[in-house]
């Protein structure tokens, strides 16, 4: 009786619930001995400041958050030179993203995404049944514009962006972004989660294009993973659509109260951000000592190709014997590489010498 | 040019997102002098231990919480006698019913839910372009079986209820709900958010039926409306699809460090639990004094009917003069009640008080 009542009630799943099927088991937390340099995470604590109105929030942990985060989106609206209307809020920009595509994707429609990108963004097309279109941007120093405006993707319902890219560390002229959002009537989702540790943003653009929408997050610069901050910032047209089909009480108190703080003391993260962009330079020119090939980074992780003879996963799993966690990827092209988090200059150091190590071993 | 490109995007959204179109402002918390009865927040600070526990998370806040929320699953599992594949945890149990409709409802499909009800249900509907069917519940002391069974809600994706459902406070025994989850090869979604004030629970039928899924949230007798924290529990293979379709990192860690940590301590709110149901049951005699028709409440709240001259409007207005919140609803029948949630010694007097001086008022 129960396996009939169970079949009944996965035969009434909608569309995409079906075809997904069930998750995995989840991934624990690795081990706290871990050098983690695996998630570009920043390793720094809160400001006291910052420390000072988590806390007081936790006081009023019996009310309910604050109706569609009013206060997080003003503060973040003053931070970012806008109207509270050109803002909404979530748990981290991947909240947003997820919006978005419930926003603008049905079924058979379709999203064109530069890659190598984000891969979370193949599951939120299947949710909506949609199609994503991959266009590779490996070979071009910018973005090919052409391959957005012709071809398949000019059907696309929205472009994504990111600028600086992940996993890459690369960094497109903000005339390139605009070029490419001026001559589409698309609308193109930029993702800036990196933005802090680059040399310029799309903010100057919220203002001129309504087909602009900017991602931010606390997560990165912000040191605030934990949190789950992130913003959408656009014309308030497309934001007051997002924010209605936004679940209610979204964020949680500390949550928006973090989040208020943060943005109200931005400087006090800059000596942290100096330290970030020290260390991956420091670390980007050893490695290339150490036979790695290093492209110029503008963020706080460093995409390495390995020296000859091994691949990505062959020294993932090397660092990970000495306590080190690195990235890898199944990407066409980035086989041969590792994403190294840039940390403390201890984690730093511990990383450079299990290379050392590695390195020496391989050569004897 | 501008707007040539806004009325491009727009037209490039989903149906939905076009239909619902944009979000009005959001309601700014009120006045903290306001004794506020009017979301059925339990005003008691967090356990010392639960305190302790989140201060400890705050201390990781730059790591990404854990995936899964496999540690918080954990704990209700312990909590409610299951395993963690009977669990997915949420920002409060919205984010879970939320997730419910996507799963199970596709354009032109219908949900049933009892009435009245969460009115939020009516949007979740409206996202996936489906019927929510409301089935009156005002005449019947119990569930109205054949309604669901029989008539237009035979094939609805799923069956809504709430026990004790809001706003009526009435509690319906486990044996009538059981009947209905035996005798449907329907699922049914039980919404339990206020049973730690009732008699009983549902929580054994999920053992025994692979078609009832539970929500649990710890916001209401938990005093933790503000960290978000939510349960559906339910068949592995169910519950399943729904993690499978949930959004990365969608909790923070201090949602899971708390939620952990409340699991665990239980024992420390029966102390208010007994006080909340006391005070339910001294303001419910003082109402009727005053002339109200109060029902009994197996909830932290009383529906009250004001006594005959005014509407339920009309006392909301003359009581937030006196700097008390309570709610007011639009639904059929309900125009002539207010909602009064049970708080503090202190607030419930508060409340008293203003009545005895508007009914004063009134008679003179």
């Amino acid at each position: 009786m129960i396996d009939v009542k169970l079949q009944s009630v996965l035969s009434s799943l909608a569309q995409p619930a079906k075809e997904l099927g069930a998750q995995s088991p989840g991934r624990r937390a690795p081990d706290a001995r871990y050098v983690k340099l695996n998630t570009n995470e920043n390793p720094f604590p809160l400001p006291t400041m910052v420390w000072r109105s988590a806390i007081s929030a936790l006081e009023r942990q019996y009310l309910y958050p604050e109706d569609d985060n009013i206060g997080l989106r003003e503060a973040a609206a003053d931070a970012y030179g806008l109207s509270k209307d050109h803002v909404i809020a979530g748990n981290g920009s991947s909240e947003l993203l997820a919006l978005i595509y419930r926003a603008f994707l049905g079924p058979g429609d379709s999203v064109a995404m530069m890659s190598p990108g984000f891969s979370f963004n193949r599951k939120l097309a299947l949710l909506q049944r949609a199609k994503l279109l991959e266009v590779s941007c490996s070979d071009s120093p910018s973005i090919p514009i052409e391959q957005f405006l012709l071809g398949p993707a000019k059907d696309a319902k929205f472009i994504l962006l990111a600028n600086p890219n992940n996993p890459t560390g690369t960094f497109v002229s903000i005339d390139d972004i605009e070029r490419l959002v001026a001559q589409s009537d698309r609308l193109i989702v930029l993702d800036e989660a990196y933005v802090d540790f680059a040399p310029d943003n799309g903010l100057r653009l919220v203002h001129r294009y309504p087909n602009l929408l900017l991602l931010r997050t606390l997560s990165k610069s912000y040191a605030a993973a934990g949190i789950r901050v992130g913003f959408c910032l656009g014309h308030p047209e497309i934001i007051g659509r997002l924010r209605n089909i936004q679940n209610v009480f979204n964020m949680n108190i500390i949550g928006q109260a973090v989040g208020v703080s943060i943005l109200s003391h931005r400087a006090a993260y800059e000596e942290n951000h100096r330290h970030i962009k020290n260390e991956r330079e420091r670390v980007a020119t050893q490695l290339r000592q150490f036979g790695f090939g290093v492209a110029p980074s503008h963020t706080n992780f460093l995409l390495a190709r390995v020296p000859n003879g091994h691949d990505g996963k062959w020294w993932h799993a090397a660092l990970e014997r000495d306590g080190i966690l690195v990235a890898v990827f199944a990407d066409d092209g980035l086989d041969d590489c590792i994403r190294i988090s840039i940390g403390t200059k201890e984690q730093m150091d511990s990383f450079l010498t299990a290379v050392a190590a590695i390195r020496g071993h391989e050569k004897r």
